[in-house]
Parts: structure tokens; C-alpha cells; sequence
């Protein structure tokens, strides 16, 4: 029941951030290509977020689905999940008007190191309430990926002062690596 | 239980496109019918995009309604198709403003024609895990419909650089191709 | 679980209409309450629009409630009904920001009067489904309240252009009409 | 299964609300973190409001868990509760903008009252269907935390007119004093 309405809230708050970030792309005043590819950064930057919110649905929907229990700490740490990806669209906007400049790069890269340390504690509370051989615990398992993501952000945080482009190929990187299928996952959805 | 996730977090998606495309409406500063009257093309985008988010809402959810069985492939296909969905208020907004002018009613037929891709892409990765005499393969048939509108959308990206007209009376000719009963899909439901 | 969606989507369209139709308030530069004054009239087009909604939420809520098949026409005409309410926003702000010119209030009055005719046009769609003697049948009764309601609003949109504020005495009418407990949905409820 | 639609409802809307709050923060034209810094009042005011929408989401979602039964009294409790809250962006944006200005700070202190009251209006009309043994009557209690929570709001709002950093301060107590778990509440979900 709890989990239900936990999932449903989510999917809301998960829709309405996907969806508002592509107010950003202001339609060009003139009628012609040249004014759209005026728009191509902004565009870039909207799939970027658009992949990083449907990742963030992705493992959200196989981490609640694997869980039995939720707590009132978790519903708080889903919150502060969801606090970090409503960021998104005010750094997306500002990434996508400014992608060659150092501080909305480094900007954009703390929203998605935030989101990725949210969403970290949001697994250790859920696995706080479940036993080391739950479905659960399996399908966290070490977290090697989500460790390895966090690392990755924080380089792209450093590099945004001194290469953006650079720093945008981190969470580019960040992206495909979540974008493979997981094996363990998919097996999981079979079973 | 998957399944009932995807269409959840879908039907989000759907409902917020719709809703904010109306957004693009902007209030006219006067208060008499003539200003009223230079909303008119804005409106008549909209109700062609609102008509088309409603068939894919109809055809998503015959189509889920059908299946029995999702994979992560298939949450990766869903999220592709609400992508290309996403970008219907900024295409609907510039069609609306410009309807004589070539690129912005290609720009709206590209948007249809991806949809329209992301849709057949969807319909295939879930007959993958569907038998030849499942309810969704009998459901999905030859899909002769889905492969026509995916014509038409190409004439008219291809009209809309000689008779911009011409290319939106294609994109109203596949809504209303779609929007006549479908007696398959009728049997579908009352079964 | 066709109607378990359909009630699904529409929440969100239902959910996003209201809570978008706020935005039309725009933060006053000034920080006095006369500059929060100017902001009376749109504040007040809010409230009658949200009251709006909020009946259109609950009436169709106690529809699908009593109801025990959907067809495809029902969806579409779900899908119609939600159309003419989606226009809600933009005729709430023209509305809000001109309370006494003639066209405005028209123009709330026929995006009211379009509604409710979709309402019947949905609640006839269900009805041809339904025996005479059926849960939804006995609910909905002879609709003397919304036959009522359409000819109000008529007589609202004919008023607008000699008495704005009487016509918006008729729109005001109708929703307390409506807020007044229903005794029959009440032991609706209850059963 | 009316419960059940009114929470579906109801999320869509906290959803919505607590996304589109983050509109208000608008994009800087300047990238360096001067320019950001002047983002900051605006950035605190949306926090404040997320972890405020996120309380009630909380408190309404162990509220309805522990309801038995909903009438058509209780619709209109929860549309009052949700008409309030609505009007945060509106009083967030207003705040933001003007962190030390006394109309703003007493006006999001009016929303933040009227909301508290109208979940206390609520909770009495839900506890009209339910005996006094109930989970719900036993969950809900004396409420004191409620009630001080609205005599925080009024002191708050009158503070605003001396001191407008001490009815920020108010608002920030009530907002903490909810976010310390609740024991009575955690045994409600353990159980």
C-alpha cells in the first residue's frame, strides 16, 4: 500500500520533470534552419536529462520493485531523491544556453553528483529494513556502478574549470554506462 | 506489476504534454474577437497535437492492455517513444505560429514521423517476448495502418518545402485515418 | 483495467489543469499590498476555475465509479471532455486579466458550456452500454442538473455582452449548484 | 477504490505543485557564480516549500492509509486542502524574489495557515465516518502538533510586519518540528 503510493507520487514528480524541461527549447522567432540550430544546444542538453530522469525511473522502479518494506526514513530519502532531480530542469536550462562556459557545467555535474548521493542513502535505508539474502540486497548487490558514477561526476566537476566539453563527455560517459543493459536486472525483470 | 508501472509513469507523461502544450496559447493583450482571431492558428496546432497524443494514449494502452509480459528492453523503448512525444509542445508551437512557413511544418512532421518510428520500435520489442497466437501478436496484426502513417509523414515532410498546406493535410489525414473506430481493436476491448 | 487507466490519465489532466491554471498569477514587482491587489481578479478567475475542475473531478469520478464497461467511443469522448477543460487556463487568464469586457467572459462561458455539453455527450457514451436498470443508469438519472447548467451558461454567454458581471453571476451560479451536496450521490457513496 | 482515486488525485497534484515550483528559479543570463548567488533567496524559499509540500504529502499519505471510508464531504475537505497548496509557487516565487520584504513573508505565512487549517478540516471530516477506536482516530490523536503548527503560522505572520527574518524563522520551526520522525507514525507503517 505504502510502497504503491510511494511509486505512483514518484512516477508524477518523474513525468512532470521530464516533461517541463523541454519549455526550455524557446521557439526560434524566425522560420528557418539557421534559427533551429540555434536551439541544437539546448535540444543536446534536454536528451542528456531526458536519459538521466528515464535511468533514474529505470533503477528506481527495479529498486522499489525488489523491496517489501518502506519506512517513514524512506519515504524522506525518495523525497530527497526527487528534490535533486527537480533540479534538473533549471541546469539543464543553463547548461543548454551556456555549454562551452565552466560554472553551469560544473552546475549541471553537482545537481547529477546530488541526485547520484540521494539516490545512494535511498538504497542503504531500504536495505536497512531488508535481510542480506532479500531480493533486495541481491539486487544492489556491491553498487560497483553507482560508486564509479559518483567518482565519475566529481572528476566532471573539476574538469568543467578547465575543459567543458570534457567534463560534459563524464556525464555523457555516466549515461551509456547506465544505458547497457545490466544483466543482473534484466534477470531479474524475468523472474 | 511492472507493467501497471510503465503505464502509470506513461499516462504522466501523456497527461502533462497535453496539458502544457496549451501553454503556448498566449493571452491576447485586447479584449475583442480580432485579437482573438490571431490565436486561431496556435488553437488548430494544438488540437491536431492534442488529437495525437490522444491516439497514442488509445494505442498505448490497447497495446500494453494487451501484453502480458515487459522487459527492460521495453521500458527503454517506452521512454523513447515519450522522448519524441516530449518535443510535440515545442514543435506544436512553432507550427502554430508559422503555419505557411516550410520549416516549421517539416520540423512537425519530423517529430510525428520519430514518433511514429518510436512506436513501431516499441510494438516489436514487445512481440519479442510474445508468441506468434498471443493476444498483443493477433492485437498488433501487420500493422498496415502504423506503416502507412509513417508514409505519409515522409510526403508531407517532403510537401512541406512546396505546399506547406499540402504537408499538414497529410498529418490531418493520418489523425483522422486513426481516429475512426478500429474494429479490431473494438472487438479487443469488449473481449 | 481499461477503466482503472482511463480514471488514471485522467487524474493527471485533471491534476495538471489546476495546478498550471496558478501560473497565470504573476508575482507583483512591487512588494505592497496594492501591487497584491492587482493580482485580485486573476486570483478570483482562479478560484472559479479551480472550484470548476474540482466538480468536473468529482462528478466524473462518481461516473466511472458506477460505470462497469468502457468502449473506445467512451474513450474518445473521456478524451473530449478533457479537450475542453484543457482550455481552461487560457480562458481563466484572459478572463482573470479583463473581468469586465464582454469577450473574455464569453469566451469562459463557451469553454464552460463546450465542457458540459462533452460531459452528457460522455455520460450518453456510457449510458448505451449500461442496462436502464444499472448501477450507472440509476446515478445519473435524468440529468436535470446539467441540462440546467447548459442553458445557464448559454444565457451567460448572451449576457456577457450587456452585463459582463451578470454573466459571471451565472457562471458563479452553476458552480454552487453543483457544491451543494447531491443526497442522491451521497447514498451513492455510502452504498 | 474511492480512497484509492482521491490519493491518485491528490499525488498528481502534490506532484505538479512540487515540480513546477522550480520554474520560478530563473536561468541567470551572466556564468559565473556571482550571478548564481543572486538565484540563492529564490533557491532557500524553493527548498523551504518542497520540504513543506513534502510534509503534507506525507501526513495525507498516512492519514488515507489509516481511512476506512471517504464521503462526498471528504472530496471537497481534500480539493480545499489541495486549493491552498496550490498557491505555493505563487507565495514561493513572491518570497524568493523578496526575502525581506514584510508583504511576502506575511502572505506565504496566509497559505502556509490556510493550508494547516484546511488539513485540519479534513481530518475532522474524515474522522466523522470513523469510530473512536479507530486506526484513524487513534493515528490522528489530539493533534497538537497541528495546532501549534497553526499558532507558529499566525505569530509568524504577524511577526512579519516587524521582523521579517524571525517569521521565516517560524516557518522554518514548523517545517523541522514535522520532519523529526514521528514515533506514533513510524509504528503506523511498521505495523
Amino acid at each position: 500500500m505504502t510502497k504503491g503510493r510511494l511509486e505512483a507520487f514518484s512516477d508524477g514528480v518523474f513525468a512532470v520533470i521530464m516533461t517541463i524541461m523541454v519549455l526550455n527549447m524557446k521557439v526560434p522567432t524566425e522560420t528557418n534552419f539557421a534559427a533551429l540550430r540555434s536551439v541544437v544546444p539546448v535540444f543536446l542538453s534536454y536528451v542528456l536529462s531526458f536519459v538521466y530522469v528515464g535511468i533514474y525511473w529505470n533503477n528506481h522502479h527495479h529498486l522499489m520493485h525488489a523491496a517489501q518494506r518502506v519506512s517513514g526514513g524512506v519515504l524522506w530519502a525518495n523525497l530527497h531523491l526527487l528534490f535533486w532531480l527537480s533540479l534538473a530542469p533549471f541546469a539543464t536550462a543553463w547548461l543548454g544556453e551556456n555549454p562551452h562556459a565552466s560554472e553551469p557545467v560544473a552546475v549541471y555535474g553537482v545537481v547529477l553528483l546530488f541526485a547520484g548521493i540521494a539516490y545512494y542513502i535511498l538504497t542503504r535505508s531500504l536495505l536497512r529494513h531488508h535481510a542480506k539474502d532479500s531480493a533486495l540486497a541481491i539486487a544492489v548487490g556491491r553498487d560497483q556502478k553507482g560508486i564509479a558514477s559518483l567518482a565519475i561526476y566529481a572528476a566532471g566537476i573539476a574538469l568543467a574549470f578547465y575543459r567543458p566539453w570534457a567534463a560534459c563527455g563524464c556525464y555523457v560517459l555516466v549515461a551509456i554506462m547506465w544505458l547497457c543493459p545490466d544483466p543482473r536486472i534484466e534477470r531479474n525483470v524475468r523472474e
